[in-house]
C-alpha cells in the first residue's frame, strides 16, 4: 500500500526536453529526449549518476556500434576507477535468471555497493535484465537506462516494469523498479535493423489505434517513418504539430500516450489496461514460436486478430477494421502466422490472460480509430467468433502471399 | 521516490492484538499477536487471504510439528482446490536463488496467478525465501507470513526485508516486500530448540541494549524467558507492565521497539540504523564459519565486540560494558569465537560494512544501558583498539572455558 497524493499533482508533464511522470502513489521519474547523449559535451547522463560508482551493461551489437563512444563518455565524465562497461550476450533467450545472476556477479566484482548505479545501454532485453538486477541487487540500487531501440524509447523505457522469462512464460518473474532516469536519443534509431524499427512501429500503431486518430493518420501517411525521410504530412500541417518533423512527432506522441496510460496504474493494480492491446494472444505466440516471432510482430498479429474479433462481435465496423489491418500491413508487420495462429493456441492464450488478469479477460479491442473497449468475459468470445476472425486473417495472408510471394513480412 | 505523508500519520500504533505500522512513504501493514492461529475457530489467517488462491510454504521441521494442523486449517477455511502446502528443504544454505526459483515453479504448478497469496509458515529462512519469491512472482503477489521462531516474531516478521545469500554475501540479493499480514502466535515458541530461543533472545537483548533499560533489566532477571516460567520480576512490578506475564512483555516490547526503529526508514534510505547493532562483524563471521555460527549467535558476539570497542574508545564505561557482556553470557549466547574473531577478518568486516553503508561506517556502539551512538569513520577505530577489544573477549572466553569446560556456548 502506498500513500495517495492528490490527483491534481499526479500526471505526465511534457517540456522541450522530455516528460516527467508523477504517479498517484508518489513514484516519479523523467524520460528525457536528448541529442548526442554519449557526447562528452552532454552532461545529462553523468548528472543522473551524481558521481556514484557506475557499471554499464550493454549487448554485443550496441557495444560494437557505440561501445567506444560510451567508454569515451564515461572516461571523460567519471573519475578513474569508478566506472566500467560489461557486455552481455544478447537475445530474448538470454532473458533469464542466470543472466540476472551474471549481472549481479559482474556488478559485485566491479565493487558496486548499494550506493552505486546500474546503467543499461540497449534495447528492451538489456533494460529488462539490468532493471531486474538493479531491483534485487542489495535490495535495489539506482537504475539509469539509455534506450537504443524504438521499442525501448516508446515502451520499455517509459515504464517501470523489469523482468525475465521463466517457467515457460514471458516476463514471468520481475519487479516494478522505477528508473532514476531514462534517456532517449533518436540518433540510436538510425543504426537499428528494419525489423526492429517495424517492431517499434507496432507499439506506436498500438497507441494510435486505441488512443489517437491523428497519430494513426500520420502513420498511414508515413508508414516508413524512421526508415526514410518524409515531408510534413497533411495530418500534421494544422496546428504546427509537424514543425519538428514527423519522426519527432511520432516519437514524442508515442512516449506521451504511453506514459499517460501507465501513470495512474504504474504497478498494474488495475488489471484492465488499454496498453495491453496486442498483448493477449501475443505472448503465447512468442513462446510457442520459440521467439522466432519477435515481440513487436506478435503485438501486430495480436492487434489484427483482436480487431477482426471486434468486427465479428459487432464492436468495430468493417471499414475501420480494414484500415487497421491495412496500416499494420503497410508498416511491414505481419497480421497472421499460420504456425501459431491456431484456434487451440489462441484459445489457450485467452484462458492464460484470463488467469493472469485476475480471472477477468480484459481483452482490449478497438471500437473505432483511436478508441478501444474491453471485452471482459471469456463467454463473450465464442469459439466460432475466434475461428471466424482467424479465418479472415488466414485468407488475407494467403491472398497477400499469392499476390507478392517475395515480400513475406518476416 | 514515494510521496511523504505527514509525519503525524506515520508511526507504530499498538493495540491488544498487535501493532500497525504506517511508514512515511505510505507503506502500511499489521503484525498481529494472536493465539491458536491454526485453530479453525480463529478466522485471522483466512481473512488475510480473502478467498484468494493460496500456496503455503514451510520447512520440514515445522511441517512435522504443525503441518497437519496447517492443512486442517486450510481445509476448513478455504474452498477445495484453492490451497496447497509445499515443504521446502530447510537450512541457511538453502537460502539461495535456486530455492526461490523452486518456490516460483511450485506456485505456478499450483495455479497461482498474480491475484494469489504466497503464505510462509516458518522461521526467518522460510520467510526470507518465500517473501523474495512473492516479491518477484508476476512482479509481486500478496505475501502473508506466520512466524514460528522467536527471531521470526520479533525481527524478520515485523519488517519488510526479504532475500537470499549470494556471491558469498549474506542477504546479497533481495527485495523490500511488505507483508500483507504477519501473524505471531507465541505457542510456536514452545517447540523451538533452545539454541533458536537463545538466538531470538540475542535480538531482544539488542533492542534492550540500544533502546530500553527496563527490558534490559527484565532480561537480566529472567535470562531463560521462553524456556522456563518466571514470576513477575521486580523490573515489571511497577506500572502493571508484568500483568500479562514476562513472555508477553518481552515479546510485545521487542516487537514494538523494532517496529518503531524500522518505521521511519523502512527501505533503509538512511544507512545509519540503530538496529544494525550486532550486524557489522556478524555477517562475515556467519559466512566465514560456513554458517556453523547461527545468525543470533553472530549478533551476540558482534554486540560483545562492539561493546568492548566502545569501552576501549572511551564511549562506554567499564561497568556497563561488563553488564552487557554478562547479560549476553547469561542468555546462553557466545561472546567470542576463536576461529572467526581474528583481527584480519574483523577488519575486513569493518571495511565491508563501510562499503555497504555508502562509504560510512555507521558502527552502532552502546554508550550506556538502553542507549547507543554511531561511530561513523573507519579512522575512528584504530587497529590497536580492535585488537584490545578482541583480546579482552578472548581472555574472558578462555577463563570461562577453564572454569566450565562443558558449557561451551554452542
Ligand atoms: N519492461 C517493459 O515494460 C517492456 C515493454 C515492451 C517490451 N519489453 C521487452 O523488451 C524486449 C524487446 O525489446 P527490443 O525490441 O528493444 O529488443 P532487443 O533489446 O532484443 O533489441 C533488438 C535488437 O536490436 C539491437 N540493437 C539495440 N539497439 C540498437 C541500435 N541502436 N542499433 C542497432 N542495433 C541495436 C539489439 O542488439 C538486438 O539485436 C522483449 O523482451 C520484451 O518482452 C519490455
Ligand atoms: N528479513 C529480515 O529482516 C531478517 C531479520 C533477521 C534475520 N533474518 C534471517 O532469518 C534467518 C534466521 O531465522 P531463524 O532464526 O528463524 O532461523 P530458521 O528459519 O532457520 O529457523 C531455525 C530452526 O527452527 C526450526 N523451527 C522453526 N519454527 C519452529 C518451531 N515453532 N518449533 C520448532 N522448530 C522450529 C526451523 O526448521 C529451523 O531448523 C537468517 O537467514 C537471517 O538472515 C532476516
Amino acid at each position: 500500500m502506498t500513500a495517495q497524493t492528490s490527483a491534481a499533482e499526479s500526471g505526465v508533464r511534457g517540456d522541450d526536453n522530455g516528460f516527467t511522470l508523477r504517479a498517484p502513489d508518489g513514484t516519479s521519474y523523467r524520460v528525457d529526449l536528448t541529442r548526442e547523449v554519449l557526447s562528452p559535451a552532454n552532461p545529462l547522463l553523468a548528472e543522473c549518476c551524481e558521481g556514484r560508482r557506475v557499471v554499464a551493461f550493454t549487448g554485443p551489437t550496441v557495444d560494437r556500434l557505440y561501445g567506444r563512444q560510451l567508454r569515451a563518455y564515461l572516461d571523460a565524465r567519471f573519475a578513474p576507477g569508478t566506472w566500467s562497461v560489461r557486455v552481455l550476450a544478447g537475445g530474448e533467450d538470454r532473458k533469464r535468471m542466470e543472466t540476472v545472476e551474471e549481472i549481479c556477479a559482474l556488478a559485485k566484482s566491479a565493487g558496486l555497493d548499494r550506493g552505486g548505479v546500474m546503467l543499461a545501454v540497449g534495447g528492451g532485453v538489456t533494460c529488462d535484465l539490468v532493471g531486474f538486477a538493479a531491483a534485487i541487487y542489495c535490495r535495489g540500487v539506482r537504475y539509469v537506462k539509455v534506450n537504443t531501440t524504438l521499442v525501448g524509447q516508446i515502451d520499455v523505457g517509459v515504464g517501470v516494469k523489469t523482468g525475465i522469462n521463466a517457467l515457460g512464460t514471458k516476463n514471468m518473474l520481475g519487479a516494478y523498479h522505477p528508473p532514476h532516469a531514462s534517456l532517449n536519443d533518436p540518433a540510436f534509431l538510425r543504426s537499428l535493423a528494419p525489423r526492429d524499427i517495424r517492431c517499434g512501429l507496432g507499439e506506436t500503431a498500438k497507441m494510435a489505434i486505441i488512443k489517437d486518430a491523428r497519430l494513426f493518420r500520420t502513420l498511414e501517411e508515413c508508414p516508413q517513418v524512421f526508415q526514410r525521410p518524409y515531408a510534413t504530412p497533411a495530418s500534421l500541417t494544422e496546428d504546427g504539430l509537424g514543425r519538428r518533423g514527423v519522426e519527432d512527432y511520432v516519437l514524442r506522441t508515442s512516449m506521451r500516450l504511453m506514459m499517460e496510460e501507465l501513470c495512474p496504474n504504474l504497478r498494474e493494480h488495475d488489471l484492465a489496461r488499454l496498453v495491453d492491446f496486442g498483448h493477449t494472444f501475443g505472448p503465447v505466440m512468442e513462446t510457442a514460436s520459440d521467439y522466432r516471432i519477435a515481440h513487436g510482430e506478435s503485438v501486430a498479429i495480436d492487434m489484427a486478430l483482436s480487431s477482426e474479433l471486434a468486427r465479428v462481435l459487432g464492436l468495430l465496423d468493417a471499414r475501420d477494421c480494414e484500415r487497421i489491418i491495412a496500416l499494420i500491413d503497410a508498416l511491414g508487420l505481419p497480421v497472421f502466422d499460420p504456425e501459431t495462429c491456431t484456434p487451440e493456441l489462441m484459445d489457450r492464450a485467452l484462458k492464460a490472460s484470463w488467469e493472469r488478469r485476475g480471472r477477468r479477460l480484459h481483452l482490449v479491442v478497438p471500437d473505432g480509430i483511436g478508441s478501444a473497449v474491453f471485452v471482459d468475459d471469456l463467454d463473450d468470445i465464442p469459439g466460432a467468433a475466434l475461428q471466424e476472425a482467424l479465418d479472415a486473417l488466414a485468407a488475407r495472408a494467403q491472398d497477400a502471399s499469392a499476390a507478392a510471394p517475395l515480400t513475406a513480412a518476416c
